[in-house]
């Protein structure tokens, strides 16, 4: 069977394709067919070894794949053989909030799923909603778990409340939908009008176009009777603008993937983060509690996942380079068929 | 101007009209001309001097009034001349838990809402939603106060949860409605089809018939792979099915206007508490920052409540009388105009 | 190795010793040469198969155990061999809230630790406190980890605030000893002058003879200014005192090891549920965040744990027929030295 | 009688005393004979015109006041004659999270209490304990309800758990005796040998030398066992420094009184916020609730708070020259025996 492998800080010349022996699974272990992965610009970080984990030389890459499970080891209870499930991002983290011993990730740390087969722990997998294929369900394991993580870790939002959301990127996208499967009016920011009517028909009550307003956390407050949304999830910066929307009591989430982006990037004034009189919360992924419970949204409302496009499983590099520039609308999606 | 009077103990023949001068503002007050009341079956209870709280003898009766602001007092800031606002059931619980000083009640312990004109605190009235007449405006401070309550306190519900609620009294449609808002599969129990058929008609995804149904914490639980509903609102007993229907790690959230009905208030078997495995939350209405909260839900989804039947205000013996039968579906009005 | 086995349903004449070989861990897993053990009430009801949860027959019984890491499997990291760990009684529930699917429990669905050498997940261990003995630390894993989830899930109690216990049961100590830690005045309630010394040696600020005083939720009421106990943990009923004595917006925890007593069991009218005005929250054990996090407390307060009498491993049934009377003050220990 | 007056932005040079009448009660409030005052940091921002509220020319300044009630107005039922209370920094702050309308605050948007006489809403003031004198009881409405909201809004602190507080300016001072008697290990940092020996004399485990060691966080981590600790309240920066000392999942108070200070000023990186890997809560003193908690715990425990130094009501401005410096220990009062 093939595996990517990788070795980190060299591009994409750290990435290889090796041939392993197929692997069986130890006890409290299933060995899955992937059949998708989707990735992402963590993946880039990884690959330029500019990310806030260690990486073990040689790790398998990716962090998000579904498949089918075709081999289960002893005591295995949870799941079964011809299950689709998904791997968690952090497979020890089961529940409650992040520990520093549940801190392995699959594709830095350990071994992740840009391989045709992966053994994983069974307490590290997740059933996948019925209505998704394997390419919508791949989308799923970092930007919607994150997402989730960052809309419900300090409750759900109540309906007619306000949440605010960056971009258009994975997990603003996702934030959107589950936002307004909460009941919340919802604001989005985006740099064009071709992405605002999408998002619009994804259900956003307001789009603000950042490049026409670029001080957008004014357009905001206009829109919330100056009082600023209740919650923020800020997956690309520039913070201080999030600090500025977010309502007293209210709540930002610090989802990050900006870390080594120039504009969210910039130095932050101390008196904005007291002056917003909000929370602000880091989110990083999420745990097998949320990916199951927003699971259950995604089935129950039928939410079908927005793909930017599909390569093949032997064009993985071709896909990273797709990445790279930015700028698509949805998850970038590798598929094993 | 005219208010009703209240002798508790002798049902109707306690309650008298009597003619007062028009009220004057205090300090911090607020004079409102009420344009409409609700009344239910906890007004019932009043009369009877069969309540939990204390009555004053000669009480204005009548805890739920919306109306138009028409004078203020010294240093009020909060609302103004013409506003259109509900009266808070209990005007000194503003935020926060419920706490023993602040349980002065509205038409029992302190003069009610069943008049013409009513002075209150300004921080014991809330603005009401534009789009809502004063009739369907009325509908909100006891009951979808306490449906707000019931299913936030312990955090909204989740997308994709599920929300159990009992019958068609007031706080259950509210429930049902706020659930539904909230991304929620919401079960419903009920007596008879034609109701079946308005409850699904609200939002309903599942209505259970409890008369051919006898043991509907079964129905329940076949409904939710017998995992139980997460959340579970039962404002009519009886509580050993609520108990039995409730997830692990759920909450039950005891509305308990049943009080003294014969069915809801059977004994309980505390091992049937304990199998729950739940958290069983009391719920007596709720702060004004509820009804703020919940007013701004209904606002931003338009909700109109369901009205039963309208009465004058000079036939409230009459809507007492009719309220007594229960069996209608939403709430009773009285209207001033 | 000899190892206790019991077909549930017959009491003592349903537990036998046989000998097993020495077990070898798999992956993921350790075996522990169990060191000293404890047993109580909750073992007695599993011998008259009298508990709420299935029991294996054959199974190995006993919920709590601690001992040494002699081996440890493939891929274990969290513990090491010469480690000193106590096991987790639900060795799945790891964190967050009660699961259905982290429901195994030591000594009825699963193999238990009245054994020589007991198999262990490492993710269902954690390392005792370094100033314990075996014989002391052998208290923690049931009556510990209850106390400290009844106190702490709906947040540690404040400095200050009240909290009650009930009786000198295991969990009712640690709950005491717990909440003092945690700045609370704490009341206690018991049966005779001679424990209430040693509970006011313990640390408790009142003690109220319930044989005394039968209806004891009016002295706790008297000793709060008629406020009540913020929090109130009920392993022993009757829980309707409990609710009478709970604050307004606090919570009993509801214990539950009464449920087979004659008093403890008596039916609750729902409307005391409904005056109480608080949450009653279900405790069964706790997770091994909360032992992890008990552990700490105990270590750096140097805690130690009453013992009431220790047995040798070969006279468990003598240990047994001595719980079975009750009216001990602290845990009966198994010695395997 | 006498009251200070404020025209801000002029230094001292803008307080000025004049005389008034006696003022009379409206409904609901109460006219109460100041007793004792204490002043700080923040009222040299005030008197600088560079603190984050808007400030009315001409105010009554001070935040912080305790004294007696000498008359009740109307419809008053919290208080009575005699009574010794302190004012709320926020009265109109009751209970439940900040927010915008509750935001009036003595001493900058409305009148303040450097007064021989106040008039206050009886909703905004709180029963001081006993034990306490006037000027030890001045020293709780903005520090000590800091304090005690920065270490229990998110939960008390466990006991066992790390808490870090910074310097010993008067709300980590609070911190510190308020997180001893929730059980918690206590780390503080301190400038100098005398100030770490009185830090350790009130309860300190650990004190951190941050002149000796300016890269303080990397103590924290070694005597945490790289841990970190659960929560930090930071009232002086530098915040980046905090950041890098918190658990992940841990909490971080920003208590912010640093802002216009040259070192706690500096700018942020936004990738150390993300690292952290824990929730920023800006605390801004706090609710009537938390003080009447913190009371309460005062009481319980005796505490007593630590006073620099006592000044009488007319030596006003030299308490502020005194202030101006910085480097006491305890709080600055004012006495109007």
């Amino acid at each position: 069977m093939k595996s990517y492998r990788l070795v980190p800080g060299h591009g994409l010349a750290g990435l290889t394709v090796q041939d392993r022996d197929e692997p069986e699974p130890g006890r409290g272990q299933v060995v899955v067919r992937m059949r998708a992965n989707s990735i992402g610009f963590r993946d880039l970080m990884v690959l330029a070894d500019n990310y806030p984990l260690p990486i073990t030389p040689g790790v398998v890459p990716g962090c998000e794949g579904v498949g089918e499970v075709v081999a289960i080891g002893q005591d295995v209870g949870r799941v079964k053989a011809g299950d689709r499930v998904a791997a968690a991002v952090f497979p020890r983290w089961h529940d409650g909030p992040f520990r520093r011993d549940n801190a392995a990730q699959l594709g830095t740390m350990i071994d992740g799923v840009l391989t045709e087969y992966a053994v994983l722990s069974e307490d590290g997998v997740v059933h996948i909603p019925e209505h998704l294929s394997y390419e919508e369900a791949a989308t799923l394991p970092l930007a919607a778990v994150t997402a989730w993580n960052a809309l419900t870790a300090g409750g759900a939002p109540r309906p007619g409340s306000t949440v605010l959301t960056l971009g258009s990127g994975a997990v603003s996208l996702f934030t959107l939908r589950f936002a307004k499967l909460a009941g919340a009016r919802v604001i989005v920011t985006t740099s064009s009008a071709a992405k605002a009517e999408r998002l619009r028909a994804l259900g956003a009550d307001e789009v603000i176009n950042y490049r026409e307003s670029p001080q957008w956390w004014q357009d905001v407050r206009a829109l919330t009777d100056d009082l600023g949304a209740e919650r923020v999830v800020d997956p690309s910066g520039p913070l201080e603008q999030s600090l500025k929307s977010v309502a007293v009591s209210g709540e930002v989430a610090l989802v990050g993937r900006w870390l080594s982006g120039a504009e969210g990037a910039m130095p932050l004034d101390p008196a904005v983060l007291f002056g917003a009189g909000a929370v602000l919360r880091r989110v990083a992924t999420g745990s097998r509690a949320h990916f199951t419970e927003l699971n259950r949204a995604v089935a129950a409302h039928r939410v079908r996942p927005v793909i930017d496009r599909v390569f093949p499983f032997d064009e993985v590099p071709d896909a990273f380079r797709y990445v790279q520039p930015g700028g698509g609308f949805g998850k970038v999606v590798i598929s094993h068929d």
